[in-house]
Formats: structure tokens, sequence, C-alpha cells
């Protein structure tokens, strides 16, 4: 089989740290192109200043992963889905609930396949903790998100900005992690929302959830932006049947009843453009929107209590 | 056919003024039990002092319209499907959308009806207006619904907590009216809420609409609970084809260029029994997420702005 030719929208760090790597060294895809306002590129590969360019100027491009900020993510993916390609989605994959609910039905309509990605639910040790997980009794969830906002997001004023989602921005990868891993949905009961004078979005969040399945005592998750020294990632469960998971740093490592179960370098994307390349061949979709849901609960039923104004 | 064993779970003023005489004259439904955490009741029918007990006590009952408060219709509802019984779900369906999301996997797992009810879709005004917009590209969109919160809620005080939608309470009228009537849909690109210093849901919000259809010039919503004397709640709309509809009312009357095309007194709930009907007869479910989506994205990506403390 040919390699699947695909482009990319939007060259920032994350495009460049992973996507084109990841790209360059899976045999099933191609890089055809980038499209990049800044006019930023790839050694060897076609650029573009704009995604319509790149769409009218490589028409055996058959995909396109879309890296842009959120806010332009629906109308880059709307055009590439009208232009007839098949769209994978950087997380969050679309700004709103309501724009991801129309990528989805568009995608369907045009036959397209539509693949939104959570980076951080393709780490073997999520993988295992869902298969841990499977027919059990959560009793308790404790999600701690706690890291240095001045060291992850130097001077990135749009992320205190309305729709820039604050420290959800981490948070949401823990909520995936959370959908993914859990054998139950959990809503969420309360939410505050701790938010600093000259911002619009949280600097820190806690949130309490409810189970439909029974048994679940405490459920909740922690996230805090104001963490300096050590950072943290941690997922930690305790079933009705007493076994004790925590997942570290970010879910790359697993420990089960204190013993080191999954410990493996991250290879998130390449999981992830492996699933595509799946995805692609058998022409279907992948669309999850349960964490951006669950953010979006947040903010609709949050209580915000305000805090000290943020400076870099 | 015999009728179909209806009961109501939360006795409050919708359910007194509105299900309650709805059901008693539809031949398709009998009436069967009541469930009113406060005791009232309905003469002639069993009343229960919880669901539970209702459904326990009343096997023949064979459907459920819950009218509580938001906040536990997501566990009474779950409880009734797992009981074996159709359900019927005031506005909005749930707290939040995960709940409700919860709410259609459930029933569809357990093969029963789930019908998400928004009664302002229900006026011959607001299908006539979407029979007329069919097809035709929207220019101009102006939601404009401002009503006295003294009058409309008095001493409401759970309306201004956290959960409680302030002015999105009335709005989500409006935004189920535009959902249903338009040919494509709307996302919330920037939404503005007024908060009183001593609430957390909005007096007030402005909303700025993107469409995925061409054509779209100017898109917006306007909700105040400050508004004295006359009320306003209408949604005007111009065609690129040159036309201007005028829902007034809350969707009761409509215009069409200045002209009276549907004036006719509000049956809302009769529609929505003889709809809920067709959908058990059919077992057919019908959840319809998209005005509670659009309220959960402008809380997302709101602008918070404070104002003056609120008091009755």
């Amino acid at each position: 089989m040919s390699p699947c030719r695909i482009g990319i929208v939007g060259l920032g760090k994350i495009a460049e740290d992973q996507h084109v790597p990841v790209i360059l060294k899976n045999p099933a895809f191609a890089l055809a192109a980038v499209a990049s306002q800044r006019g930023h590129g790839v050694t060897g590969v076609p650029t573009f200043r704009s995604h319509g360019e790149m769409f009218a100027a490589v028409p055996e491009m058959k995909a396109v992963a879309i890296c842009t900020p959120p806010k332009v993510r629906h109308a880059i993916a709307r055009e590439a889905l009208a232009a007839g390609l098949d769209v994978m989605l950087e997380k969050p994959p679309a700004a709103t609930l309501s724009e991801l609910a129309d990528l989805a039905a568009f995608a369907a309509e045009r036959g397209r396949v539509l693949f939104t990605t959570w980076h951080s639910q393709y780490n073997p040790a999520v993988e295992w903790a869902a298969d841990v997980l499977k027919g059990r009794t959560v009793r308790t969830l404790e999600v701690t998100w706690k890291e240095d906002v001045r060291r992850w997001h130097p001077g990135q004023d749009w992320i205190w900005r309305a729709g820039g989602f604050g420290v959800f921005d981490p948070g949401i990868n823990a909520l995936s992690i959370v959908t993914r891993i859990l054998p139950a949905p959990v809503f969420v009961e309360t939410a505050t929302l701790v938010t600093p004078a000259n911002a619009d979005a949280p600097i820190a969040a806690d949130l309490v959830f409810a189970s439909a399945a029974p048994g679940a005592a405490r459920l909740n998750a922690a996230f805090d932006w104001r963490q300096t020294g050590d950072q943290t990632w941690t997922i930690r469960i305790e079933t009705a049947e007493g076994q004790e998971l925590l997942l570290e740093n970010g879910g790359a490592r697993l420990l089960i009843d204190g013993m080191v179960t999954v410990d493996e370098p991250m290879a998130e994307y390449e999981r992830i453009y492996e699933h595509f390349a799946a995805l692609v061949e058998g022409r279907r979709s992948h669309v999850d929107d349960a964490p951006l849901r669950l953010v979006a609960d947040s903010f609709l039923i949050g209580r915000r209590i305000e805090t000290d104004a943020f400076h870099w």
C-alpha cells in the first residue's frame, strides 16, 4: 500500500516536536506539505502560508493534521473536509462543543475520517490501567495535576483570556485519561474555579465528580498552576476490591499496589499516528468529546473565586 | 390502544400549570401517580413522597415526566430507566452535558424511550419559521430576550448560584428556538456574561455566533434580566433572499415581512405530549442537546464582567 500523503496546518511547538518527526518515521505516511502562517517550514517539504493555498496546490494530499490554536480549528477542519481530506485534530479538538458536534456531523456527511486526538490517552500505562479497571468498582479517584505555569507557558497571554481554558489546558489531559480508564462515566457535581483578578480563565480548579456506578465514595480532581519545584501529574484510584492504581508522570508510569507495573518512555504520537492510519484504512472516524464536555460542564456549573492578579 | 400510564416526579409550578392538566385531557395518557417531596398531590391520583416509592408501588406505570429542579434530574431519570420506564425530561434535561450524554446512552442500552423537551420549540409559529427557513441563507439573526427577573423568578435564590444558569434560564428557551429553526448550526464565537458582584450566574449576556453556512453577516443574542415595563422575547431573522422573519412573544407569533403569518394561543405542552405518545408508540428516543451545548459553550469561552450586586 502506498503511504497516505498528509499535510500539517500550524507549525508550532507540538507540530515540530511531535507530528513532523513521527510522520517522517512512520512508513504509513508521507509528509506532503505544511502550512504555516508564520512561514515556518520543514526542510524538503513544500511550505505554504495558508491551508487554503496548500489544499489547492497539493491535490495528491489525502489527510491533514490540524495543529493550530483551538480557536481556528473548526473553520480549517471544515474546509479540509470539504476539500475531501481526512482530518486529525490536536487537543482540544475545537474551541467549543458545538463546533466539534458540527465537525463530526460534517465528516459523516462527506464520508471523511475525523480523529480527535487526546495525546495523554496514548500511553501504555494508561491502556494498562483501563484494562485493569474494566468491570471493577472505583471507590476513590484522586487527580492531582499541579505544575508551574511560568515554566510551561511562559508569556502565553492567551491562556488567561476567555476561551483560553486557563489551568484546564493541562487539566484536560488528566480528564482525557480519566474518561479513558474509568469503567463508568463521571459527571461534574461541583467545580471551584480560582481565577486571578486580571484574568478570565482560572489558575486553579477543584472538581468533585459523581458517578452513575454504585460504590463511588470520593471522586475529585485538583488542578493548580501555582506549583513551583516538583511538578505533579498523578491519578490515584482505589477500587472496591481493594486495589490501588497510581498513574504517575502524566500517565507514563503505572504502579499497582505500590509495584511498578508499566514504566515506558512516552510514545504518544507514535501510537496516535498508528491509530490514524488504521482509521483511514478502515474509513472509520473516532470522535471523543468527553474530555471537552467535562471542561465545559465545569465552567457551566462552576463557582468562581477571585484570587491575586497574575503577572509573569 | 390502552392509555400509557404515566407518573410525574416533582410537582412544582410547571407540573401543576402544564403537565397535569395536559395529561388529564390527552386520551393517550393516564396519570397513574405523582411524587412530590413537599407532599403536594393531585386530587384522585396516588401521591408519594419520593420517586422510588412511587416506582415500587405503581408497577403498571410505563412512563414518567421529570419536572424537578435540573440538579436531581439525572439521578431520578437513571432510576426510572433502570425501573423500565420511558422518560420525559423538562428543560433543561440535566444539570450538565455529561449527565445528558449518560442518560442517552443508558436509555439506548435499556431499550427505553428518552425525550428531552424544550417547550419553546412546540409552537406553531416556530415550526412555520423552520419550514420557511429551510434551504435559505440566514444573513442576520437578532435574538432579544429581555425580562424582569423580579417578576418571573421572585425570591428564587438558586438561579443566582453556580449551576443556576442565571439569565440563561430564560435564554435557553430562545436558544432552543434558534437551534430548531435555523437551516445551519451556529457556534458561540464570543460571550459576555454580566454577573452581579454577589452572584455566580449572569444577569445579562451578549452572544455573538458564527455559522458554518456562507453568507451570515451578523448573528447575535442579547439576554437581560433587568428589563422593567414591557417584556421582550423576539427573534428577528433576515435572509439573503431579502425576507424578514420576526418571532414575537417567545415564539407564539410570526410576522413575515411585517405581515402576521401565525398568531395562535400557546399549546406547547399539548404538542409535547402528542410527540411523546408517538415516541413511546414507535419506541424512538428524541434527545436534543444543542440548546444546552450552546449555554455550556457560552460559559466555557465567556468573558465575565462584574456589575452591581443584585437584591430582590
